[in-house]
């Protein structure tokens, strides 16, 4: 594209480094933000710019959290000794909506994934085994993608706690309730009949 | 949604504000860059600030310049008598891009639309017919996009120019190149045999 503006230019660059944002939608951005008043790119500008310098990460689970501890760690009620392994707060998000889960969570911050450079040590690994020798968790829940990085970061995780008496489990894979078996795809299909469950217990929730 | 933290939260809510974007894809932009290192984030704040703050638009044309006369409008080889009209610096760069024509521009920066609040006096209407009345101006192409918006700030802009002696003409409509007709829908196809031209000139191009 041939701008007649180095701002232009410049701003769309930038906006364009986000993922799954082109250069045309970039420029519709853009150019939406010269259109609206300047106080809305100004809290825009801030709004991005504290998150990023202020951010502070719960020193127990390590999801984000404006406060040393996050509310779900210092919640009293909530096991201590169940954690769910997640990778990201909207994990997080997705199984509190469930309103079925009364455990602590361990957010690793991502998945090992050796094509993108994300290796063990950049996760949030360490504390997690920390934890398990220090003896309070009693089970480990895995909650990541059923994706080869998934799997890969459950086995690894799962060598490095097994020496230690703890229970792991993995969320179950199966057909969405609702859905059709026909148009399930067969490797859940597959699952999800290898791990049947007894039918009385299907009857509980 | 129910975050944890109130920066991560107001981010989101800053991000979804901008066009297309929702609440979900705004939460994957701030994690996206919460993984960046902090420059990226920087780097963004202060071109959207910058363009924001320091844009500025040709005092002839209204389009997007970092000079009071943009390059176009200061090239002594383009033709001044011919105006071509469009709503934003998107058109005329598309319409540069094809090296076809050699006229100006004039940026209306929108189209006349009532049910958005935009009226005649909010786009850069009575600077061209400045112009017409200065008498430099002998055409002006309308290159608006055939919506009913279009068509009515098409005709608000030639009501106001047609007292002058000059001459007013809208981009062709049709087939595109290499499109099947079948699939043309029946406006475009109506108006491209309307509309047909002396098989001669199509050899032309």
């Amino acid at each position: 594209m041939d701008f007649s503006s180095k701002l232009l230019e410049n701003a769309v660059y930038e906006i364009s480094q986000l993922p799954g944002i082109g250069k045309r939608t970039a420029l519709r951005l853009a150019l939406h933000l010269l259109r609206q008043p300047k106080d809305q790119t100004e809290r825009l500008s801030f709004a991005l710019q504290n998150l990023r310098n202020e951010i502070k990460y719960c020193k127990n689970c390590h999801n984000i959290s404006d406060v040393d501890l996050c509310e779900i760690c210092a919640n009293p009620k909530r096991e201590e000794s169940l954690v769910c392994v997640v990778e990201d707060i909207r994990d997080v998000m997705a199984i509190e909506n469930t309103g079925q889960y009364k455990g602590l969570y361990h957010v690793l911050g991502g998945k090992i994934s050796p094509l993108d450079g994300i290796g063990p040590s950049d996760l949030n690994i360490h504390s997690l085994v920390e934890k398990v020798k220090e003896g309070v968790v009693k089970e480990i829940i895995f909650a990541l993608s059923s994706t080869m990085e998934g799997d890969t970061t459950n086995f690894y995780i799962y060598k490095q706690v097994s020496p230690f008496n703890i229970k792991t489990s993995t969320i179950a894979r199966g057909i969405a309730v609702g859905d059709e078996l026909e148009y399930a795809d067969e490797v859940t299909l597959g699952r999800s009949i290898l791990n049947r469950i007894p039918f009385e217990n299907s009857l509980k929730s």
